[in-house]
């Protein structure tokens, strides 16, 4: 085995885009990570010293002065604050959700506002329940059946999908605009089945939007076993009725920042190449997995990149992104600063599918995903094989109008939908080696980048 | 991306050995086991209700039953219990061990008895310390500097390998051997370094051997966080001492059994291809990774075949085998009885490396590798890429003198060895899409071997 690796790259130098000190120097790269990286303490310290952080929080704050000091610390060439003022959204009481049905009495359902939502107000509110799996389905049922009630979106994440982002984003439109789309037709709440890739009493948060126009209605998200009692309930008993009290409460815009550290380049300083992570997190849990994770991992490639003693031939940025889960204020207002400075941005990864064990990338451009490629045998050691076109993240996404490659960090994503935005998005759901792995495979692949050029 | 497997199908057809039905059968498993299968659920049972169960505990006798009654009730061929005789062997009371020393007082470490230990006896025992990291350090200091004392074994798991495995590998001959070494040179006992990949206050059991004509002595691991301690303290206070206590006792041997499922071959039902994991496990935690998982995943390979109504070429059998943890019996015995009646066995596959995300198979052949190679593409849409030389599992590898070839299921490494033979060793730690996604990947190369045949 030990034989393998390196007849494959004598054959390849000549093939490929690499020569043998790029198979000794990402061997550093993961040697350095596996033995002596902090990237798992720091977590600790970002889930457990300050805990979840939504933008606008208290705890946000703590997070920017942190990772600051922490890039400070390690000496990077510049560390800077970047101001943008987020939305600050609080959850308020704890929330209920009770089934009244003449046939079971009452239960009381696992549930979670949905962020940005506005609150039911101290009192509540109680009505009947129609459900649907689709805005088609909704929109058939027409205001008559729908207008003073309570609209149920059950449709679940397909499993058969290996890839789990795939069975999430067939499901999220119902979290993020049933409630545009049922208020249109005069309902008075939604309730959503928690995005979550198995049945269990979970309930998931997430982000709801609201339009112009359309009456701002609560949202809420039931656990997925509630949701099947529910839909079983409903068959029985169709004229049940939900009480859901939520008190959130939209306190207005606030400032906040985006966290910059940066490692001059030494061939072309004014090309940057942006590896980053959202710092703010939903209010429950600890934010572990996202971005947690993804945060502590990007500035770990810098601090690779300084241990090792790599001088990269473009600037390299670990960037912070505030307010990605309830705004995206941060990741606009960089795009934004970056096209008011003509600072040239040739690429972007970003880290936001938790910290698991690391699989491969997600390309958005063709070009540079058969660039990619023909470093398969370098990353072969590390049993990372997934190198597929695809997003690299909703932060850096609106870097892409100035021409920005898009790279998304691809963990393995069996796990990530049983956790995300949930209370069990915790620090000891995170294990130290994946961290790790995905932490070096991120600076392999940009070490890889800055060299050899996105072109 | 939906398009280039079927391309590479119609590229492969004539090239390797499959044809397009095979695909779409894979498909049909990957879709049963994680849209349908009850391996999650079995595990609950056997981890939650029955909990650890180490050969000749009444546990183990509970779990030998649960599992013949499941597999009878999924209707399969043939299901019977094999008789074996196994060592029963208890813990006795909590473990102490504690570090006496001038300077820094006194310690209470985390500690375990390794399995087959004798006991220290209810006094327990007090000695100097001397630490080694090898067996040649062990010996060049000979048995003016080892007798009397207790040989304190360090040497850490080797963090830059990227499979786990060869860093237990590495490392595991200080707990398995140490005591015979130590014992020739008059120590009184070893505290072992816990076979963990990283540093923290959990003690991992396992099992440690004696031989004829050397003086038993007992054995015990303690953390990774205490053995740095210990070091540390070493290096200032050579002269400290260590307390340890341990009742634990060897009880003679006990009745116990494999237990068998099997599904009648068509073609070919002389030729039988084995399926196993082992059922019994350490008796702290309860034996989920370590191999509840690998036993209930055994036994889904089969159900699976009959649920998708495949009728199996060859004789297939889900094998439970007993004793693997501290004696190895059941696989033994399951290889007398299968010589004694001289039924063929081409192929046996083992899962024992825990419940995680599958990445491949390791094979003990290498033509029988070369042929899993050329089906590679077919398992690449289910993120598996690891086909590599390798051994089987312990239970099988007693088959192997009758020719029978060696298949080991490979998933993720990364998290096995920081909760493997210990207390954190629960359901809990098991994912159950990933547990899934171990049994169709498992399902789906029999499903391959047992169609086009092992040679």
């Amino acid at each position: 085995m030990r034989l393998f690796p390196a007849f494959l790259i004598f054959v390849s130098v000549s093939l490929s885009g690499y020569a043998q000190t790029d198979e000794e120097m990402l061997r550093k790269i993961y040697d350095e990570a596996l033995t002596s990286s902090p990237v798992y303490e720091n977590l600790h310290y970002l889930t457990k010293r300050i805990g979840h952080r939504l933008a606008g929080s208290t705890q946000a704050a703590a997070a920017v002065e942190y990772t600051r000091q922490l890039m400070e610390a390690y000496g990077f060439d510049t560390v800077f604050l970047q101001p943008v003022m987020v939305p600050h959204w609080v959850r308020g009481d704890k929330e209920q959700c009770r089934m009244l049905s003449a046939l079971r009495g009452q239960d009381n359902l696992p549930v979670i506002a949905l962020g940005n939502s506005v609150g039911t107000g101290p009192d509540g509110l109680t009505a009947e329940v129609v459900e649907v799996h689709d805005f088609d389905e909704l929109k058939k049922l027409g205001r008559k059946q729908v207008a003073g009630k309570i609209v149920f979106f059950n449709r679940p994440f397909d499993y058969t999908l290996i890839n789990t982002f795939r069975a999430y984003g067939d499901a999220v439109n119902q979290r993020g605009s049933g409630a545009i789309e049922a208020a249109k037709l005069g309902a008075v709440a939604v309730l959503v089945r928690s995005m979550a890739s198995q049945v269990d009493d979970v309930p998931h948060t997430g982000s709801l939007h609201y339009a112009d126009g359309v009456t701002k209605i609560p949202g809420v998200a039931i656990s997925t076993r509630a949701a099947d009692l529910l839909s079983a309930t409903l068959k029985q008993d169709p004229e049940l009725k939900i009480y859901i009290r939520t008190t959130c409460e939209y306190k207005g815009m606030v400032p906040s920042y985006n966290v910059i550290g940066q490692l001059n380049g030494s061939e072309k300083p004014d090309e940057y190449i942006v590896i980053g992570g959202h710092l703010d997190s939903w209010d429950v849990g600890e934010g572990a997995h996202d971005d947690g994770a993804g945060c502590m991992q990007s500035i770990e490639v810098l601090r690779l990149f300084k241990a090792l003693g790599i001088r990269p031939h473009h600037t390299l940025r670990a960037v912070m992104f505030m307010n990605e889960e309830n705004g995206l204020r941060g990741g606009r207002q960089y795009a934004a600063e970056a096209e008011r400075n003509n600072e040239k941005h040739i690429l972007a990864m970003e880290s936001d599918r938790g910290g698991f064990t690391p699989r491969g990338f997600t390309l958005g451009d063709d070009k540079l995903l058969q660039k990619v490629k023909e470093w398969a045998a370098l990353f072969a050691p590390y049993e990372i094989y997934e190198f597929q076109p695809g997003g690299g993240g909703a932060d850096i996404g609106p870097l892409r109008k100035q021409g920005t490659k898009m790279v998304g960090f691809l963990p393995d994503s069996h796990r990530y939908f049983t956790l995300h935005h949930t209370a069990n998005d915790v620090f000891e759901a995170v294990d130290k080696r994946e961290l790790e792995m995905g932490a070096a495979t991120m600076t392999a692949l940009i070490y890889l980048l800055d060299k050899y050029g996105v072109e």
